[in-house]
This record gives structure tokens, C-alpha cells and sequence, in this order.
């Protein structure tokens, strides 16, 4: 199953990528370490709702966008482990190949 | 600002409610000690992802539901906050009346 912390730590990664900003801008911005980010980012730390909250806004990004786009894709990822084996396995290949 | 880890217990409590459970019963079915999911219901302590996820197990609702439920809420609290205050204590009286 995915695991929530990971989906947010990509999540936070896509919007920082979208918005030009490197870890030391978003590091500078939110006043939370360079290391500390990059964890967070690869799901290996689980953030508090205040460094969540400080993350969003240093992204110029609202904590409800972030929560809509994680429950989109957690919701993707529940029904692609709810179906059967071959159907998703034939899902998978369909979206990487298309 | 609403703190994000009490939208996500106000939701937890908003789902064992409505699904007739008690404390005990969520407990027992996550095993996870009563008094934290009640701190967790309050607000009080930042669940894991893991543990989130075993008490929306445990809850039979989906994680990804829990989040959607709590990013509209979210939303709504940026959107009153981003209000001229006056626009926004017209609403919250409205809504309160209502």
C-alpha cells in the first residue's frame, strides 16, 4: 500500500520543481534544514502540521491543494490494489506505455 | 490558521460517530491504545502514517476519503481567512443562523 508520507513527500517535491525552487530556496524560505526537507521529500521523515504548513507557504502552495492532490492520487492507488491481479497488472502497462 | 492534525482528528471522530464506535471498539480493532487515538481525535498528537492508516482500517473508510474530507475543510478555512474580516464574520453568522 502506499504509504501517505511518501505520496506527500512526492507531492511537496512536484510543486517545488513546478515552482523553479531548489531545496536551499525552500530551506531559506521556511527556516526548516536543507537535510530535514529532503527527507520529508523522500517520505523518510513525516512532517508535523506546522513544518507541513511552513513547507506550503514557503511553495506559495495551500496545505489543501497538497492534501487534494495526495487524496487524488491515494485514492488511484486504492482502486488500482482493490482490483484483480491480471486487470491491474494490464492497467499499469496501459499507463506506462501510454 | 486550522492546524491540520485537528481537522484529521475532528474527521476520525466524525467517522467512528457515524459508524456507531466506540473508543474501545477502534482500540480493540487497530490495537492501538485508547488514550492516543483520543489525543489523536483531539488534536493533540500527530499520528503516523501507518497508524493513520490502521485506524481508517480500522474505521472502514478509506485514507484517501479521510484526506478529501479534510482538504474541503481546509479549503474552506483558507477561503474565510483570505476574507475581508467583516465579509467573513457576516458569513460565520450566516452559517451559525443557517
Amino acid at each position: 500500500m502506499a504509504v501517505l508520507r511518501e505520496l506527500v513527500g512526492d507531492t511537496l517535491r512536484t510543486h517545488r520543481v513546478r515552482n523553479g525552487m531548489t531545496l536551499r530556496d525552500v530551506s531559506a524560505k521556511a527556516r526548516v534544514s536543507l537535510g530535514y526537507i529532503s527527507e520529508v521529500e523522500r517520505g523518510q521523515k513525516e512532517p508535523s502540521s506546522e513544518l507541513l504548513a511552513a513547507l506550503c507557504d514557503a511553495l506559495q502552495v495551500s496545505l489543501s491543494r497538497v492534501l487534494r492532490d495526495v487524496s487524488v492520487q491515494l485514492e488511484l492507488a486504492e482502486q488500482l490494489e482493490s482490483m484483480v491481479p491480471d486487470d491491474a497488472a494490464k492497467l499499469k502497462e496501459l499507463v506506462s506505455v501510454g
